[in-house]
């Protein structure tokens, strides 16, 4: 019979180690450090050492946080500096005291460890891994491998399922008194498709609920969060959101503020920066923001071309096919719409340009991007429909009229009040038109390039930098002509844009006149 | 016929900017941070933000350092800050000027994300994956992704092979003068298997070159360098390491120092903060540092148990075959030797614990750990074999004759005077013994648990703490009776490490006497 080792020692807890806040004012983006002195008496007792992860706590509040050590005299032995991020994740004040330990490691880890040697997690599993990444357990390097485990081609209808459980249970889950609650969510890669703030305004307009929370941009130019920011405040708390809601029916905040699906947000931020994502990853994560918000029906636009995220029809369906399962059996009904995917919506590509583009829509200019418009009340029609508010087959055409009757710019302009007040988007200091080299025919439009000639003009950090369009597919266009115009806040992002452009021919792909 | 978009515009290269350096006393371990004032100009017009990988340059040097922003006076606009690793990477001097862009992102890194999709990578793309790694363009978060995808079951051996390749060819390779140049590497796992300094001792005595670069501990509470460290310098330069080895025939220093497939290094980092192992990357991190290092042929050992890397003598013959076949198409001939993987060697376990075995051994004490002057001998007599020094299978004999007449001893201390002084190992401050629970026979020891035990402790940062072993599998153990010992420099690690042990029985497990 097997015995275990002797428990004759008792382990000495170590008393935490009380030091005074300082906020050292060093932006380390979104990765929480402390500062600490080398030689203070917390470091030798604990057995800190730099990049070491430390639970920091004060009375009311705990992080985790990644040490750098200090060897001068930035601090005394006494204090320790928070990273701005730190700072206002553990709503800190300037001598608050904070106790000092070790960190919990994330024990999940060896789950995903597990995973990439092939074994298959159940629920359970799932939840302890999402509960780590949801408490800030992992480290960049552990979420990276997760993040790069799930982009295998092998994931399951189950992995699925049990992804985006786990992903609601690790954060709050909003509940409203209504009998419906609509949403709606468009797969990214398609730039300028910006038809949230349209969709919600033509529905809330309908009297149907629509509490929509959003992203901010993963791998795009700019996210619905990012867009309608420059629009209105986005950032409200739960308790604000509620309000707007009970008032106007309808809302666009970002959903990281009411903290739903926390570990969602931390994934995202790792997708982000890898550029990678993958469809277990895509559904888990939108699923488990629409279920925590409350959600009963969810409407999907999924953009379909060759260089948008969803490549062809084959896997437009196998994707479709599985975000209807897994809400199948989550409790949320799921609605897909495949749309076309060949040139970017609208003409602006970037926060601020984007806004714009709405904002013509809404208030019926003659410029409005029709395509934005045709796509907006398709999807805002799907959802009178599923609501039961329209006729099958009559909700594009129910929406059109509220539209063009003037509902919904009344009720947009409504809801940005109730969100703190409407605002004009900002206009960049530094535009440069990019003009066609040839006459003849706009034959292609390449997405990814475009989107990417938008990010390093600055955008979604610099929310007017981006992309605007002059031209469409199929266009004539004349020698000379500009094809699109480069916005920027700052001559570097503006040459840095005109740098990557140089060595990229056919961006915008024109042929002979037929 | 499609044309390319207007290069019309051309597009200005933005000044490099010159700031004053200040080394800003924060040590952030092994990850390269500057220091920027937000409101400095260059960050304006570069559009530079929090987290940017920035190229940091001077008249002679060059590297890639991650952005922190600051927002106090910690900095003027004129001076930018490095973290400790920044500063010596630079070789960099108070007031040198320095001049910032953003650095170039790892363009191979899209290679990665096909290998995630399943593609094969050729010997060409490998290489730019190796370069790319090597000159510190692949951030963190990109590193993790890459070890993560070369842990999928499906690597092949032109995998192992291109990789191999593509890391030798990432750094410098050493050349010798002497017709064959001796190697040996022991796969891990198995706490105090510390055969290289007496193998090297033994082999350098017999005459044959053997000019040993040794790592760091990637997830062992030591490596060969780290436990060499506490006896002698291994920081040597690559003309100091000629030197020894000109004198003595053989040296064990770090490879680290001598820039041999400096990808490796950044590799094996991120291993180590993963907790991840892969034969891919075993394979081609041995065997490129080896090919760099200038050997002709390597003797490997292959320790196989329930509780070490490799788990089963079937995937020691898969390793082994696959090291065989990639030395093959490389130009340097691979021994394997597979051995008992199930307790540690020694009594040690960390980097002094382990030291103090070797000296033992070495200097024919009766207290020497048998199974560790054992496995010496074999590996050693292997080595001498394999030069055609000693006759097939008369190795160890040969070997052993080294050992006991003192020469391996004194050729020994001679390479440790060559390479700076030979010191004592230092003594842990904190000890604390684990006694048996009950009277038995010590039925199993689990190495890998163990081994946490020391690294919780402290090791190997910490060079004295570790665990030192005071009985073996099949002895007789009575109750109360001390199984092994923690070490601890610090009252908080040892605490860690019995906060661990208290949820861990039979870590050392203990069964009815037969």
């Amino acid at each position: 019979m097997i015995q275990k080792t002797s428990d004759v020692i008792t382990p000495i807890s170590p008393a935490p180690q009380s030091l005074r806040l300082r906020r050292i004012g060093i932006d380390t983006y979104q990765e929480p450090v402390i500062y600490l002195r080398a030689d203070s008496p917390v470091c030798r007792s604990e057995g800190f050492a730099a990049q070491s992860r430390l639970r920091v706590a004060t009375r009311q509040h705990e992080i985790v946080a990644t040490l750098n050590m200090v060897h001068s005299d930035l601090l005394t032995p006494g204090e320790a500096g928070l990273s701005e991020i730190a700072w206002q994740q553990l709503a800190a004040r300037h001598d608050d005291l904070v106790a000092l330990s070790h960190a919990d490691t994330a024990s999940s880890f060896r789950l995903v460890k597990a995973m990439l040697h092939g074994h298959r997690l159940d629920a359970e599993q799932y939840q302890c891994i999402a509960s780590d990444i949801a408490a800030n357990r992992y480290t960049d390097l552990q979420l990276s491998s997760f993040v790069t485990v799930c982009t295998r081609d092998d994931t399951t209808l189950d992995d699925a399922i049990n992804l985006t459980r786990a992903m609601v249970k690790a954060g709050e889950q909003l509940h409203w008194d209504y009998p419906v609650i609509m949403d709606k969510h468009c797969v990214g890669g398609l730039p300028g498709n910006r038809t949230t703030p349209i969709v919600v305004a033509i529905v809330a307009a309908a009297g149907i609920p629509i509490p929509k929370t959003s992203s901010r941009a993963i791998t795009s130019p700019a996210g619905t969060a990012d867009t309608m920011e420059t629009l209105a405040p986005v950032n409200l708390s739960l308790k604000r959101m509620r309000q707007v809601v009970e008032q106007e029916l309808g809302c666009i905040v970002w959903g990281g503020s009411v903290a739903l699906s926390p570990a969602d947000d931390v994934l995202i931020r790792v997708q982000r920066a890898l550029q990678i994502d993958n469809h277990l990853q895509l559904i888990a994560s939108v699923l488990s923001k629409k279920i925590a918000a409350g959600a009963t029906h969810v409407v999907i636009d999924i953009p379909v071309g060759p260089t948008v995220k969803v490549r062809s029809d084959i896997e437009a369906r196998r994707l479709s096919d599985r975000m209807v399962s897994v809400g199948q059996q989550l409790g949320i009904q799921v609605a897909v719409v495949l749309s076309d995917g060949n040139q970017p919506v609208g003409r602006g590509i970037g926060p601020s340009l984007e806004a714009r583009d709405i904002l013509s829509v809404l208030q019926g200019s003659d410029k409005a991007p029709q395509d934005l418009l045709d796509r907006a009340c398709r999807l805002a029609g799907e959802i009178l429909e599923i609501a039961n508010t329209a006729p099958a087959g009559l909700g594009q055409i129910h929406a059109r009229k509220i539209l063009q009757e003037g509902h919904a710019w009344k009720k947009f302009q409504a809801i940005c009040e109730a969100q703190g007040g409407l605002r004009e988007p900002l206009t960049a200091r530094y535009t440069q038109p990019v003009t066609a080299s040839r006459a003849g025919q706009v034959l292609s439009i390449d997405n990814r390039r475009l989107a990417k000639v938008a990010k390093l003009a600055g955008a979604p950090a610099a929310a007017a930098a981006g992309v605007l369009l002059h031209t469409r597919l199929h266009n004539q266009v004349m020698l000379g002509e500009p094809l699109f115009s480069i916005h920027a806040e700052t001559p570097g992002e503006l040459s840095y844009a005109l740098h990557f452009l140089k060595n990229q021919p056919d961006i915008i792909g024109i042929g002979e006149n037929p």
